[in-house]
């Protein structure tokens, strides 16, 4: 679709080698609406990425754009690390009112710093202190961030590898399907943890996302989850649940947990929590586990007031009823239904796909055929990327608030993208 | 000042316990202005904290605010994670003609995440990758964030404890002044190094701040900041400078290590880098020490597009000639006057005083005035916070473009509120 | 059987209340001959213990007795660290034609320290050099020993918390039969391996006991162990046995790890290594292995000469010819019929036995069952301890040398406990 | 001496490359008395080593050797695990009345397995149990041991790399005399632990020896010592003394740090205890340490009853009067004096010696003197090591017994090594 190729110098210059979506995007974006993102030589591209989850509600909401303008036109608090706002009053009387109580979760609200892997730290930290214990259970093909304590439970050995010290105090226990059902659930784990010999050094919690994001769009059953909340509980470990890129509706109800009717001990949001894509997050916990001392954690944009109002805005937008949650299932019926076509259209190619609410995956036996799918695929005008350890399955995460033409659109562009790549 | 209470209860039954400053300013902050915050109940404080030193040009600084909502308003991209944008673009030429060149500084530039933490991480994870080793030296009261791999190498026995975790990986070495000048600079920590028995884990990397504004205002002579680079050289260490806090002209220059006339091989940036207040930060590295793979460290909000945008207004404005520069230093000496005076005037209280551009510390030979004058401070409208690892420290911490007459009478108020916790 | 109480006070009031079998053991010991040990108090017992095996020659072996006795005579070097001395370079000889050429092995031999712990330390130091990784595989149930190095691979929690540090840089695997034949051997390891998302860090080695002693008898099948090895291979992990309980003929041939046919790049000795119950140990291992520095690894008693003459006069004696290994394995078939029939007169019992050569547990459903047992049959006079996490097995253990007379004495003691406890 | 190279292929080919000692002395060692040892080849050599201070009785001492003898041959207990047996009895009632009471020390004694390194990992479980923290404190070139957790607290860079994994939970400190003077005893240690924010992790313990015998016979002054256990008292850190190569006389009194006149925590005693140079080793600490639960520690040869014996013996024979304290300090002033003359005879070299008892130490400017001084008494006659960081130090440790003849003819072999090596 590019012609004259973008400008990229000073990025390749100066900017570090670490940088990676950029790499197989070579367009220069300037900018965004809805479903749409716009680069600087005037192309459009269909976002099926929606800025790895934190774009749920699409680029520049109208809604919360118009609640952030004033916000900043009034001069309204920007920076407040955690004093008291007006705008922090708002966004917690808002989430009280409109998720936690319809759902009868009696949760205390931590703002542990903007990003997922604060919100991560904070939960890792708070549960080490309840339980007076280091361990902590994570699950293969996790992804729980990349400061040391987050890194520390996630499953990928590249990302592993790149903090240059042993991670310990985790061990992986392997995810719903992950023996492909030759072994009942928790065999392994029930067995370490009743065992007075088993050399597993007993955790304080565990960690697990619903469905993994990052490890290859892993959904675990309903009934897994169930299962893990019971042993959590018979075993004296927390619940964590991860909720920073299924959470905020993602998979169809608010909380991806939902669905199982379980009540996690901690839970992590970020990512689409502000609304706008802007910087925040939340760690979630039952009021019992509140042991923080005053500034026992803390963090300088812990108070990401401009996130407050959009996230505010959001949540009265979108979650005051239950349209939202329809909708989403909706139209995951409509992915749904063009992934097995496409399925169906390639039987040689081994193709696979699961997913809920508006998170997909697709997979092909040929592990390198994802990437040249998404390669294709932008090629097509559509932004799309892969997930899995070895990048072997093409993601789907477009905004909840897609239009069903925009997702036929490109699930359209999927289509042709996967049989140009045969 | 406040008659009848502010209303807390929202955040006093939903928000975790782990809140700290809203806890000594109990008011519910609405708007700000400049050097002037106002509460819903429309008392106006004059700010002498700058969000912790994120607000180096003022809350909602109108130069910044006209690029952010133009921004805003016509689309820009909002979210991009590490996608190339024109917003980045602006900002990394902009940093690079405006900062980087006219101080002859070659660094690539990373976006770690948007806070100091993630910043910190990153130097850490590069500087054990670069020299394969994984002990970090550093100081005495440093502070360098609160997720895992920045704790480990922070000093405070309270927020270390918080960890759940042994911190290791790190030794503490003496920062400048520690040992009262009865030892040479650097005698146990060249020693150690020296001697093939000390039992020093061999050190990948040196991190410090030129000033410990967490730690007590703690200035290091720049002859102490150019031994410890001399002695990085000579031992085959990567030298770290933490510039978050004292970085973007909080000490005069941009950055706080210019005046030593040092060169670091990895710095970190965050707070005021943003300008606005919105969360973002850097962290910049000498062209060989660039070793990362594509996508080793990231994270979603490495890219806020809104902040690059007033980012890059604030250099514009600010740093394209030395008037910033200038300005600060003068505004430094009309604190340390003031300061003078209030030490000269109470002889018996042991007071001492420190300080470097816009960046100061009151100390008293009684450990709990600091608290005590910050309390009287805020009743008079001045929001000042204390720092140390016993809050034993009043900390000026003003804006940078705070007027002459803002900041004696905020002085004043210090000299009031010195005077009447006698 | 003990009428006047053994004088035990300077027992109590002196030794520290770690020590252990003491107590299920109230008799001053003063002679032991064979498998019979003798009391101050006139009392005998038979020893199905066999000093944790390390007395597989039986106490005070009248052949290495007068080896013993010559060279303490002639003033043979006592204490000899590690340098060559006459006593050293007969037992290395001795080894290699005896034990290693016979066998087809070709090891390099390293004496690390007179005790198991310091062979395993040595083992597991070697393992982490040559492949320049932190993490050790080892199986549940293990145990290794108490220095730190060893007690991070061992399984029993218990022994585990005495460390006061969290026991890191390794995982725990499921041990051949741990999960109840439902799971294929190796699956989760296997896939855990293969996984670049699996969380599990690459390990260095894999450490493993082919007969569990401590861990309760848990025998490892052959196929199961060549599984193991075949595992190590592909995935490039060393693999040690650790044969210090079960090797020196246990379970029938030297090495117990030959039925299965493997050749581990990595063995551990000690226990009956030396013979005469006198300290000493090994660490074997391949010859390209051998990347030590001279005295990288040290220890003061790592050339106990004294040992080195009765495990060279024990080679001789036992080992020259297929002799002991014969014996051992008709003394254990005589056991096994023994005990079979123990479990079919018991049949509410529960009891289960498992067992190969000399080494034999016996279980019953009720897991206190077995202390009883213990505890009955030292009034019997029979010297008979448990094993397992929960001490719920009983553990028989007696020399290889007993004679058939005394191995049936022992039996029907056992047999006699056992309905005594019912 | 050699004229005939000695028969070593066996060693060269089957043992480790890890051996070192013998590396320096190529003889192969058959018989030893008392000072002198014999090789098979007729050669007779002084010995100033004494097994790196095991044999402080001098080799195959007759009344020990005796006791021995007779224990063996009416076939007493040779191995025993932690049980009651008459040789332990017989030992702990001679150590209480021989060497505990008199000195005013209750301690409880604890068998930790028979090596140095095991009754050092023992202190450290101990010490952090009791106090609930990881952390320790030791000194800059320390010797500890070879097990990952004594290693940890060892300052030799080269065997610490040896480890294979981080060794963390310990910082080092420094000893006497270490920063030349220059610096007040604990300035460093002592702020570090006032410091609420000087990041040390509170520790649980420090571990020091009285005189470092590995880390080049560095003399701690008794006001030092006491200095360090006053630190200890009120800081709340238990002090141990690995007294595994000083103590059993070898700086004149039975324990090192009577002289200083302080009572350590925990005291750890191996090398000499055993009198015979039998692997034996000691842990004791106070009563009200006493934590252990029954089997939290134990050690297949922690029972090395033929050590208990020639221990016994030992103290009997040595200990019951002052007469060996006495003796050592004679003998260590005709040391002294031999010293000072080579000295002073060599004022260019810039030779210094330090030590106290019978252990000292000899060095030069040129730091590879050291290792040619004992090149060249081997082939005078004469087993001499090295010691400290460098191999920088010419170490001396004669046994206690050695006669004032014998003691002259090895001071002058070195007196003419060190002309001969000018």
């Amino acid at each position: 679709m590019t012609i004259t190729p973008p400008e990229l110098s000073v990025f390749e210059s100066l900017e570090s080698e670490v940088r990676s979506y950029c790499r197989g995007w070579p367009a220069v974006f300037d900018r965004a609406q809805g479903s749409r993102m716009h680069d600087e030589d005037g192309h459009t591209y269909l976002d099926f990425f929606s800025g790895a989850g934190a774009l749920n509600y699409g680029h520049n909401n109208p809604v919360l754009k118009r609640a952030l303008l004033d916000y900043l036109e009034r001069d309204g608090i920007t920076h407040g690390l955690d004093m008291s706002t007006t705008a922090k009053r708002a966004f917690l009387s808002t989430f009280q009112d409109v998720i936690l109580r319809p759902r009868n979760l009696d949760y205390k609200v931590m703002f542990p710093g903007p990003t997922g892997t604060n919100a991560v730290e904070a939960a890792l930290k708070l549960a080490r202190k309840v339980k007076g214990r280091e361990s902590i259970i994570s699950f293969t093909n996790a992804f729980h961030g990349m400061s040391l304590g987050s890194l520390a439970v996630t499953g990928n050995a590249f990302k592993r590898a790149g903090a240059g010290i042993p991670l310990v105090h985790g061990t992986p226990m392997p995810f719903d399907h992950y023996l492909d059902g030759r072994v009942p659930d928790f065999l392994w784990f029930e067995r370490l943890l009743e065992d007075q010999g088993s050399g597993l050094n007993q955790p304080a919690a565990v960690i697990v996302e619903t469905i993994q994001g990052e490890g290859g769009i892993n959904v675990a059953r309903p009934e897994w989850l169930r299962g893990l909340a019971d042993l959590c509980r018979r075993r004296d470990m927390l619940l964590i649940v991860d909720d920073i890129q299924m959470g905020c509706g993602r998979t169809g109800p608010f909380f991806s947990f939902e669905e199982a009717g379980i009540v996690p001990d901690i839970v992590t949001l970020s990512k689409s929590i502000g609304g706008y894509g802007l910087p925040m997050s939340l760690t979630l916990f039952k009021p019992e586990l509140d042991l923080w001392e005053p500034g026992e954690h803390n963090g300088t944009f812990r108070g990401n007031n401009p996130a407050f109002v959009t996230a505010t805005a959001a949540l009265d937008a979108y979650w005051a009823d239950g349209q939202m949650e329809k909708q989403t299932i909706a139209r995951g019926e409509q992915v749904e239904a063009a992934l097995c076509e496409i399925v169906s259209e390639h039987p040689a190619s081994g193709a696979e796909f699961r997913g809920r609410g508006l998170v997909w995956g697709l997979q092909f036996a040929d592990k390198e055929r994802a990437a040249k799918v998404c390669a294709r695929a932008f090629e097509l005008g559509l932004l799309l990327e892969t997930s899995g350890p070895e990048s072997e399955v093409v993601k789907l995460l477009p905004a909840l608030t897609i239009s069903p033409e925009e997702l036929d659109e490109g699930l359209r562009i999927i289509a042709r993208a996967v049989r140009e790549t045969a």
